[in-house]
């Protein structure tokens, strides 16, 4: 049955050490530098303990960035000015090395595996690197409709989950969220107002671009669209009303990250609103996510609060594909590499601070 | 004469070329992205071409950080809780590669070069790595009285100069600011103040770690020396009344980069007011420099406001060093290969999208 590999992976989700995060805490407090002075980057190094269980952590190296590429029927309400054919034409890009995606992951050493998971047009590719596991030819049109069938959704839910095992078996070992899809905002407001219960109006943003009367337009679907769903719907049913076939492949995803103790470095609001999924399959999940950047779009921001945590980037970035997490690869990195490398007081002959009350 | 050289390098620092800026603005709404959809990157990639004078501008690489130290005369006063011993021990820490600054640029490929520019107690340290251009066993005390003559000032920043100028024959693309001295955040808050016309309590912070009595103080001090100069002072009487012997030298560096057209990128507080002090000698200094983050110092926040630029990174980091402008080094050179890397709609045969207002 679709869908079930991807439960079997929820259940396997264990919750990260609390013991070793401790411990990193304290371990910091020993390096050369005054408590607390990398701010955010001890953040980071103590989450990437506690997923390790160990301190110091791994370097999270090599890394892969997966883009899910996927259709949405919404488009035909005209919440976008792109043509969407604009999809398929952009995984030929990212197949061809040419988008900001692909820059970006050189620039920082990543991978990057290209999904066909729901493109509606044919892909102008002939690049043997594109995964095809085209579930739908794009989701049906969420204004008026169920996006997909939760056979769909749980089809799309076990893309994701494979294209984590395989990317881990493979040797990453951190994995960065990508997506492409023309239309994928609006689908991406109405999954996070579905989960964390904001208003339509609190999430629905300009995507890559679009004016009042447009945004007007887009805020009413997101808002008429989330009145089908049951009060207290089943996660599935979110994601298959509502949702997209790459953001259900995410939330599949970061699932299978978390379910092999692997960090999950997430981009932008497409990601964000697959986080906001998965948590609601399995909460534990949160601990194994470094959000890489905050987009400028609003939903964004309402994730981010939502699950009480700060981005490492905060560029004005709202492009998607993976970039703004992928800039931030040598931040989360580094912060492992400060427990690793740095000399403690002791070792380096320095003197600690008087000690005074701060 | 002492700084003779540092008023040649200013002469020679020219105005960016803005009709570069223009088209590389221009040029960016050509590649695969929705326009703007890279915020802040897209801002960095039109400084470095206007600051290169060319479209798309060269990768800026190699990177040398340089990280100067000096002692500061008002630890007297008891304004910070370490033992001034502590810069001496942790310049022996740089020269030995175990300080956050060391780790951060082996991560990030930035060769890292340790001047002592005013140190006050023996180094422990025999490394032939260490430039010694020692000006001064530090400053005097700000409190009291003037922390440099105009002489010792206008050495450090003929010093600063050289080690630019060093640095980029031997090749470097990118200079990074760097640096440390027990109880420079008070002269750094004392120039911040002077150079911005805000009062004492709007730049004072508490540095490494100190209670509120030791900040009211602090702020004392600062309101106190600031009162010692005249209405309209020359640039050079602000930085030997209550500047610090790093914090010349940092200015000298940034003129230095800057008349060669080389951008610079800036850390801290520490920095930021070297930065505040080089416009106060040469405003198109400006122009060269990007802020690496925003550290959580107030006087960071005044002179970014003071010179209307945002940081890369805003993580609450506090170290100094060159940590938070080191680790920016990635999003600066990404910014760089976005431009000279990325697909254009043409190329790519991506459609452009409909053209509707926005």
């Amino acid at each position: 049955m679709s869908g079930e590999r991807f439960l079997e992976a929820c259940a396997a989700v264990r919750p990260v050490d609390p013991g070793v995060a401790s411990t990193a805490a304290q371990y910091h407090d020993r390096l050369t530098k005054p408590r607390g002075s990398l701010g955010r980057v001890e953040d980071i190094g103590i989450r990437l303990c506690a997923i390790a269980g160990v301190c110091p952590p791994p370097v999270p190296e090599p890394v892969t960035v997966a883009v899910f590429a996927g259709d949405h029927g919404v488009v035909a309400e005209g919440v976008t000015p792109w043509p969407q054919e604009v999809t398929a034409q952009m995984v030929a890009n990212f197949c061809a090395g040419g988008a900001a995606i692909n820059v970006l992951a050189r620039h920082v050493g990543a991978d990057v595996v290209v999904v066909d998971v729901g493109v509606a047009t044919p892909i102008p590719t002939d690049s043997p690197a594109l995964v095809r596991r085209n579930v739908a030819p794009g989701t049906r049109n969420l204004a008026v409709e169920p996006a997909m069938t939760t056979e769909q959704a749980g089809a799309a839910l076990d893309v994701g989950l494979d294209v984590a095992l395989h990317a881990i078996s493979g040797g990453a070992r951190l994995l960065v969220t990508g997506d492409m899809g023309i239309g994928n905002t609006t689908a991406a407001a109405a999954l996070i107002a579905a989960c964390s219960g904001r208003s339509a109006g609190a999430v629905t943003g300009r995507g890559t671009g679009i004016d009042d009367a447009t945004l007007e337009r887009k805020t009413a679907i997101v808002a008429q669209a989330l009145t089908r769903l049951p009060s207290h719907p089943e996660p599935l049913l979110v994601l298959a009303e509502v949702g997209g076939l790459e953001m259900a492949a995410l939330c599949g995803f970061i699932v299978g990250a978390a379910s092999r103790r692997v960090p999950v470095l997430v981009d932008g609001v497409i990601a964000a609103a697959a986080a906001l999924m998965a948590r609601a399959f399995v909460p534990d999940v949160v601990d194994y996510l470094v959000f890489g950047h905050r987009s400028s779009e609003p939903g964004s921001s309402v994730v981010l609060e939502e699950l009480g945590l700060a981005p490492v980037l905060d560029l004005g970035m709202r492009l998607g594909e993976g970039s703004g997490a992928v800039l931030a690869v040598p931040t989360v990195q580094a912060a492992a590499k400060i427990l690793r490398e740095m000399a403690t007081f002791d070792s380096a002959g320095v003197s600690d601070k008087a000690d005074t009350p701060n």
